[in-house]
């Protein structure tokens, strides 16, 4: 049985549960707003966030029916942050269907993501908790700031790896690590845990946001449902490549910063970046960095007692970093 | 002295605290988001918002200090509000001003909205107090939804005063109304006050935007910064042209929805809607109608004891459909 599917049959009816919160908690006045919001929320996605929300909740002793419901939060932050940020990227697709703004007015996008976000707020608000509405609330800042900066980097030739890093906690790792540690909030876990699962899901969302922006390269877009390529399409420059750049001559650079800076660049255009990151080492290098924050990730769980759901957290640290969409 | 120098003696040193807890508690991460947000922010909004909060906080008592902080919340919002909405409007300009989107990426526009939304949350959730944080985590999903509503209501020329009213309560109405309710709960104030404030907020509210609907067709653009008939020229049906629209008999009414669904129409064009307006007493009706929702809002002050702030409280709500911008 592949990693994937024991993780999947471990969650299972919990993922049933979700998609019925889902469902009953999104809960709009307008029609418009559930179908845009719909849209995305129901093309199938993994449900990564409210699955750790739950696993960690559980992982720390809770399991009242509460972690299910408040587990949407993540889902639909997620879900505003897709819908704003393929708006702002000029996004086609998404999740194998065309991109909200395609088929709505983007205005029709921009407040249904608004919704989302004010659901968001008043869910959290709802728990009555006040450690977790405000780690929520941070969330929803860091990430804003996040998507500008990356809109600040595009077609940056100069990006180090320091700011990349910046940009994936920012964009991926920050909100992974709220779930976690939300999860911990939940279920009053003691400060130790509360922090272990914090760092758990940062290590995490990094290592799945190297791991994402590795597939942007090497992945089948049958299986991934995007298209290959879409980073250096829009200019927007991932480890693998910032790690190609560093390594690359005065021969071959030029060429490939030409490449970065063209919006209509060919396919040849595209094999000749890939063919050097693979050569340059940044497709192993970027493996490594993931496979380093895989095993950062696991290490946390070890202050937790032994669990089914110890073992499925640590497992999906091990799938952030191999999957294949 | 005219009413609104008198309110605005009175609230002076308040104001000047105000805009240094708005320039205190933007505190973003990044300089552009500062100048997008400070493009709209600092552009001599006249502050109703935060200056209600902290007047309704008085008059039930607060006056430690307190409420200048959590009024930027109220001005925060309606920034994050009116830089969204101006994307879904294709706004020219704003406060007398280019418009923020005609001047940065609309994309960075979107997300300096979302980080003032997140602000709001941050700030509302640093006072430690759920009843607040839950009024304004609901004012964002019940104004989201009013700017979609108003979007859908473009060009229906069958849009009748009930539908009116409810988006101007969506779109208006319930941001002034939390900002008095969260005033008289910052104060701990008793159910009765905390109510009392809520509905002079929602009368207020409705009197004003009624008075800024009004002043689309009647104003002096170069006092209120705005363009004179934009709602008309968008297609915006508000409470003078649906009064006129329903008055009107058989030989205006075409002309006049020609006129409505018309994106190029011309200076004779909105002359001859004005003049139907005015004959089928539209400007009056509207005005009578402000007037109203005036007497309600005051009549709501009875309970609270006399103070100065209780005068400004009725003297703002005088204020509110008289203005002339």
């Amino acid at each position: 049985m592949s990693l994937k599917q024991e993780i999947f049959e471990f969650v299972e009816k919990d993922l049933a549960d979700i998609e019925r919160a889902l469902e009953a908690n999104l809960n709009p006045y307008l029609d418009l707003v559930r179908d845009v919001a719909s849209h995305l929320l129901f093309a199938g996605g993994k449900r990564l966030r409210p699955v750790l929300m739950v696993l960690s909740a559980r992982v720390c002793g809770c399991n009242n029916g509460e972690e299910i419901n408040l587990s949407t939060v993540f889902e639909y932050l997620h879900a505003a942050t897709l819908l704003h940020d393929d708006i702002v990227d000029g996004a086609e697709t998404r999740r194998g269907k065309i991109a909200a703004h395609k088929v709505w007015d983007p205005a029709e996008v921009v407040l249904t993501g608004d919704f989302l976000l004010s659901r968001t707020c008043t869910i959290a608000a709802d728990t009555d908790k006040l450690p977790i509405i405000k780690v929520i609330t941070n969330v929803t800042g860091v990430m804003s700031e996040g998507e500008i900066q990356q809109l600040l980097n595009k077609k940056r030739l100069d990006l180090s790896e320091e700011q990349y890093m910046d940009v994936i906690y920012r964009k991926t790792a920050v909100l992974i690590s709220a779930a976690c540690e939300v999860g911990a909030l939940l279920a009053d876990a003691p400060p130790e845990q509360v922090e272990a699962l914090k760092e758990y899901g940062r290590h995490l969302g990094i290592a799945f946001q190297m791991a994402d922006d590795l597939l942007d390269y090497v992945a089948d877009p049958k299986v991934t449902g995007k298209a290959i390529g879409a980073d250096l399409a829009e200019g927007k420059l991932t480890l693998p490549l910032i790690h190609a750049l560093e390594q690359t001559g005065s021969e071959t650079r030029p060429r490939m910063e030409k490449i970065i800076l063209d919006e209509n660049a060919s396919k040849e255009d595209f094999a000749f970046v890939l063919d050097n990151i693979i050569k340059s080492g940044g497709v192993d290098y970027t493996n490594q960095k993931a496979q380093e924050h895989v095993a950062a990730a696991k290490a946390l769980l070890d202050i937790f007692p032994d669990c089914p759901e110890k073992d499925v957290l640590a497992k999906v640290a091990d799938f952030a970093a191999q999957r294949d969409s």
